[in-house]
């Protein structure tokens, strides 16, 4: 048997000696239970968790695995983002509001996890309806520091060690904002690859599950399972399959960018990106975004608060004083947006979508940062997410790999992202600059 | 040669003489061109026309004839509403803002056209940027009454024997309601199979170019040629070919739906659509539609007037003194609409989308009136697309049958519709309608 705690192992790793017999599910299991139990305390990244529950399907597992007929995630423990839906536990959306509501079944993603055998470990905190009033979850490098959000418990609890997956999911920056905050990869696939059914909607337009691992490697193991289409959501794309990539013969050619939110960089992350595009020599040049994208943030905002005007309108006005006044507050600013205003948003950003395919040729990766800086030393917020939310506006995958350190010595990520639909070669990216580079610990 | 007046063929009959030598493009263009002399005074049907350049076409037309070159379409005029951009005649969207306007190149549905052979006859009178200021045109049956909008010059021009063929667009009523006044036959395709590149937009949601011609075969041939994806149209969908239907070799399955907007019809046609459904017996079954239609008008209403206010809200602030006061007045009314409503509206037309693949089940067809009656005595305005407009929203194919009578003796039209996608079965059971029931002369 391993000496190794089992909580430390990838996803890659514990299905490698589950399969030859070396690590049980159960024992699995049970090890990132105890991490949990050491650790919850300081960093609070679970809204809901039932250990019997876990132990249970981890038993499942073993069984199955001893019938010979495991998934390919066949007792791995997965985290899950508090607005997914789980018809065996609780799913409260992060509100007062949605206390102690009980889904009557599962999303679809979950379900996906379910089939491949995963054991649903719990639910991770999140903001309120994904948007920006904080939960209880704290930065497992520095409990005085928010974890960023929405996916702030999902995040942390993969940096933490208590499971090696989570899902979380992405409008603005809640996926890759909180990966950056905490130190671990996280991966925003190509829009519409990942059906959000089962999950409280912000945005049909902006919404983006994800996955958060601590290797490329697993990450596409859960993508693999997890991009599948489905009829139930309607926005889900042709192309809902992670695929194969080559493996990188060359090194890749990547654009450094910028932004439009630079100046909202603090001045240790500015200087750690650019020092390592500078490392990176002649594989990275420097590029500006084409003048469209001026107008992305204010794009992307228009978007996000209208949708979430529509989404969260029967919340507010079943009940507004429920709601924590950050999320009021944006649901009013959304409730002021104009159609034409939504419209002009929405085709401003095809018109941005179709430059970038332009920007692309000659470049296999942008690499951007993926937050301003370290994790704010600040619980009451969960940081900007400029650097995030125009990516997101323009759907293709994007992932935030932990590359640099800030002045605290705290995590900073930086976000790479390829065309639409290359998912696949963006984790082959990922792997190649973790190598090159060196991940931040 | 043939002795019947050449303007009176259809387009299929016109091709096959063209193709034994008994009639060549030029005899066509002339005597369609006669005809316009001999009646242009009275219905005022084109916005531009040029017979010198139309005779050039038909004589490019012969030669390539000539040369066995000949596309589908080869000869046969075809009149443009005046919204689809032309790079060889004025393209002035119905209105002064845009007076003398020259596009620089054709739309994509023009440029198919030509590709077919077709000779692009000129431009028929649209209304003010296709909403409801009527322009010139009268109805050719009674030039006291209107032609409806806002293809009206396309459906006047198709109904005198002016052109067989003839371009219009729909985003309420714009293609049924005139193809209802002029007692011709009218198609709105599936929604996302022609390609609407290169003309004023309304409403990328509810835009729907179209056809009007004399008969179901000939809107097949066009629509044949017209219905092709076209990357320049991001909404076009996969399905964008016309296909082959059988022939009916059993009756069609009617449900005929009164629908929610049937209070607002008049009389005579309730009636006569009445008796026809009567002497279907029991092809034809009476349904409600689910009750989520309830508020099909207003999603409608909804959605088409936030979109006019992006499209057209730029000539709005330009110059609002320029538009006609009736267009002026539904841009205001769409730059009212929220985000949030727009939202609700489409997502709630989704809802209807789904139940309505559900009411097909046993059903080949819907019937249900393609206007309140026969076209009102009234130029000022264009008549009531209140029986369109839901179904516009939908999205699935529907057709204008001429085949009832109003009480001063007008036509008006039967709307067919379709399950999506099914576009050449439609034409089939226009067809069927047509034999079976009559036709309006």
């Amino acid at each position: 048997m391993s000496t190794i705690d089992p909580s430390r192992l990838t996803a890659e790793s514990a299905l490698n000696r589950m399969e030859t017999g070396d690590l049980t599910s159960r024992d699995l299991i049970r090890a990132c239970l105890d991490r949990i139990d050491a650790r919850e305390d300081v960093v609070r990244a679970w809204a809901y968790l039932d250990p019997e529950l876990a132990l249970a399907q981890a038993d499942a597992a073993d069984e199955r695995r001893r019938a010979g007929t495991a998934g390919p995630l066949n007792g791995v423990p997965v985290g899950i983002k508090d607005i997914v839906d789980t018809a065996d536990q609780p799913t409260e959306n992060g509100s007062r509001l949605c206390a102690g509501r009980r889904p009557d079944k599962d999303a679809t993603l979950v379900a996906l996890l379910r089939e491949a055998g995963a054991v649903i470990m719990g639910k991770c905190v999140t903001t309120e309806f994904a948007l920006s009033a904080p939960g209880k979850t704290r930065n497992p490098h520095d409990p005085e520091c928010t974890p960023g959000g929405s996916s702030s418990g999902s995040a942390a609890a993969v940096a933490d060690w208590m499971v090696p997956l989570a899902i979380g999911s992405q409008t603005g920056g809640s996926m890759l904002r909180p990966a950056s905050f905490n130190g671990v990869y996280g991966l925003k696939p190509t829009f519409g690859t990942i059906s959000r059914a089962g999950m409280s909607p912000l945005s049909r337009r902006l919404d983006h599950p994800g996955i958060f691992a601590r290797t490329p490697e697993d990450l596409a193991l859960a993508a693999r399972v997890l991009m599948r289409r489905d009829p139930a959501d309607k926005d889900m794309r042709g192309h809902a399959k992670l695929g194969e990539a080559e493996p990188l013969d060359t090194p890749p050619r990547f654009a450094f960018v910028r932004g439009p939110a630079w100046s909202r960089g603090e001045a240790d992350m500015q200087g750690a990106i650019e020092d390592m595009v500078r490392n990176l020599g002649d594989m990275a040049t420097e590029r500006n975004l084409p003048s469209v994208f001026e107008t992305a943030l204010e794009c992307h905002g228009t978007i996000m608060h209208g949708s979430a005007a529509q989404s969260l309108g029967p919340y507010y006005e079943r009940d507004r004083a429920g709601l924590d006044p950050i999320t009021a507050e944006r649901v009013e600013r959304g409730l002021a947006v104009t159609a034409r205003d939504f419209l002009d948003a929405l085709y401003l950003a095809e018109t941005m979508q179709d430059a970038l395919a332009g920007f692309f040729e000659g470049f296999d990766a942008i690499l951007t940062p993926a937050a301003p800086g370290q994790a704010p030393r600040d619980l009451s917020r969960t940081g900007d997410a400029s650097f995030n939310g125009y990516w997101t506006l323009m759907g293709a995958p994007a992932a935030s790999v932990p590359l640099l350190t800030g002045a605290d010595g705290l995590p900073i990520g930086v976000q790479v992202i390829c065309p639409w639909g290359q998912d696949a070669r963006l984790l082959r990216v990922c792997r190649w600059l973790a190598d090159r580079v060196g991940e931040w610990r």
